[in-house]
């Protein structure tokens, strides 16, 4: 039977401030992208969003950002992989104290924002992550972009890797995202999403924007809870690949 | 034989900032506090300094503070109990993926400055300290002032603690510090505070700045590495003890 | 006639994170509090925040907090009054760069939570942050607590201070509030809040919890924005003052 | 008779953090750069370097950077223009505060670090830069590299500009700094770096790494206080330009 991973960004919160439908969200998903502190969330935060997750039986993961708050870990920095490595390690460690109290296990990293997608093209930034990952505990499942060099450097490092796939965006003939400042890079009929991603999953295959049939990994899709309508796609999504067949299911059980 | 533990603050560096005589007063004592993120230190200043501490055969512990960097945690912030257990575990967290990385064990938790002397009066604060542990990883040791709070609600919770007491400063016929606004507070003559140390490793006893005979657990002795006479004092101590036949080995061998 | 201020604090959103429905209720305050980047707020806020007081007619005050992003300045911190002056002077001249960037002027300071509090008892505290705005610019206003020692070190540095009252909270015999932990603190009745305010402010008279009648300032009355009903009840309190004649001003026109 | 202005980055200590002999070589300058928060400096910081600047008669400048204590504002980052703009008004306007509390002008600005060499080659960056500085106060000097993006926007937007060079620096043939990671990028011989900047200041011109003469706007020298041989050097170029009959002199006298 075919499975896949619904994974979703939480505990994006900070001090007074509340950003995402966080309870409401992770009814529908089965990992958790858990911020830590850098990007975005804090100790409460962190703590809060563990004991949820645990609670709605969802996998917990890490979602390290650059040290920009400000910035929300969208802007790019130019770190070094060793300053990188070092910022992985901590972030990882500071969840895992939460995942510890809590009795859970940290199932997987996912980077946060520019990080992930500076990392997606650079080696050197792939390998910092892996080992970050590989040195604090190697049963984390690295998730990254499919296609990356993230995965690459994942799997040249001996870690389990998951690849994650977006389901509102299109994909060109090498199997990269088209960039969102093309015509085309996002899909915004939702019934066309869930069909591709539901093929993505069941045929392992998404047609390019060029028209080309591309071979892609489905381990994960990638869902949002900023706002009610994105909580209403997960659901949706949701519903029809159950409909199809396909069991949802936390990333540990499919790579 | 009698044992006692010396311990440093160590890794309170931060970016290009640097302080501290770390590597040299490394090779005198038996136990390092690494500063976690908060009040001071920074990811590549923990993995140094945890590296440092294990190729000088050095125990490691952590050592959080309150979230203020602008004023080296040295600043009463009145946090709620669950505010600093969340800090307490975040801090913790980030160090433990640095031991991890590095092979060696969480020894202890010292928390620093302001977040130290208002936990040892605080027993709900000192509680939310020893949770916090506890729920992280019990084995580790809990080391707090001589006859604080921290250390009662370390036992209460299970914890094994350290006592810890000052070279140089004088104490009360409670057993408590002398605070620094007082006369007579700091001892200023080096051979008078390790002849006093000694004693109170040794006997177990101090004399009060009123001269009672007070009764003391010398389990480890806070010293300093801000500057070369400091590093010169731990010097110093170290051998008088030595000559003493006390030996100094890392509070897990001792509590 | 008789006139008060309506103050709101406002611009308290950073990066990704929106607080505050700071476009509704800056259509019906006289004076906006803007955050200066300390307990929140960042520049592109701080900018777009005296664009739109500029854009409704809105006086703006600088509203500096403690450098404490994560308790949005809501945690007492013992800083020194050296530090709080510095701490001011920073926080104001950062917002003036956008007042004079817009072509406005500052017209008040405001300090925010804990720092607000904290001061006005504790006349050093209050000395400082008047020293701190006399030496920036001696035509700023200080808004402070009515019969807070705030009110009096700005009248002792030879500010003009503006006297804020709740409408919400319940006042003792001496004129200060009744703290939050005390039952009857707050004023649930709207009617009854309105009803207060409509007397503080046109016959000066408060009636205590303990039923005496005690004779209060009110130069400007603290009104927010963070949710839909705390809007209407700011749209409410204006027009019942408008009703009884009462003019909605900017306290540079009533101090 | 030909004049040049020294300037030095200063007040980048924080907190409990001490970097650069402040004290020494503020002696040598005629201009000091002071950091404002961001990548470096802090409130207490800013009000004791304005307060030392106006002592030692040495014009005050701000010296704003991106927001990366943890990077020392060394790192690139992609900020938007209209960030980077908000950012540059915060800072000045911070340090605006204090040259105001101690009676002085703020005469220039020099962007720091990675945003002064991001900006150098950036024509967006530099006009968010020059636009923020002319809506605050069009008579402060914007500083940049000679032959830079930065100088250009600066005068494209109404502002004086001063032309910066470097005496231990290589130049290209087309009048730019030749890259640290090239040989040959820095002058370490100590007589010839000051020959380089005598020759820059006195004629207007400097010989490339490729032999070509190549001519330069020599406003004023970036010198630096890290450490005791680096105010040697300071002390000595001083002395050799005063030599020259090269008077020493802040911008605002130059350009």
């Amino acid at each position: 039977m075919c499975k896949v991973d619904l994974n979703s960004d939480l505990g994006e919160s900070f001090g007074a401030y509340t950003i995402g439908l966080d309870s409401e969200v992770i009814q529908y998903v089965s990992s958790a992208n858990v911020a830590c502190g850098y990007h975005a969330g804090d100790p409460l935060v962190m703590d809060k969003t563990v004991a949820a997750a645990k609670s709605a039986g969802v996998a917990v993961g890490a979602h390290p950002g650059y040290p920009d708050l400000m910035g929300f870990g969208r802007r790019n920095m130019v770190c070094s992989p060793k300053e990188v490595k070092a910022y992985i390690q901590y972030q990882l460690g500071a969840l895992m104290a939460f995942t510890a109290a809590h009795g859970v296990k940290l199932q997987h990293c996912k980077p946060h924002g520019s990080l992930y997608n500076m990392a997606a093209k650079d080696m050197d930034l792939s390998l910092a992550i892996a080992e970050a990952i590989v040195e604090v505990d190697k049963n984390i499942i690295l998730m990254g972009l499919a296609g990356s060099k993230m995965l690459e450097a994942g799997r040249q490092m001996g870690l389990r890797v998951a690849s994650e796939v977006f389901a509102d965006r299109a994909y060109q003939a090498d199997g990269s995202l088209v960039p969102r400042k093309q015509p085309g890079a996002v899909i915004h009929d939702k019934d066309e999403a869930i069909a591709r991603t539901i093929r993505m999953v069941t045929e392992g295959k998404v047609t390019a924007i060029t028209g080309e049939e591309v071979s892609i990994d489905a381990h994960s899709i990638c869902v949002h809870g900023d706002n009610p309508s994105a909580v209403e796609f997960v659901k949706n999504i949701r519903a029809s690949l159950s409909a199809q067949g396909v069991e949802i299911a936390p990333i540990a059980e499919i790579v």
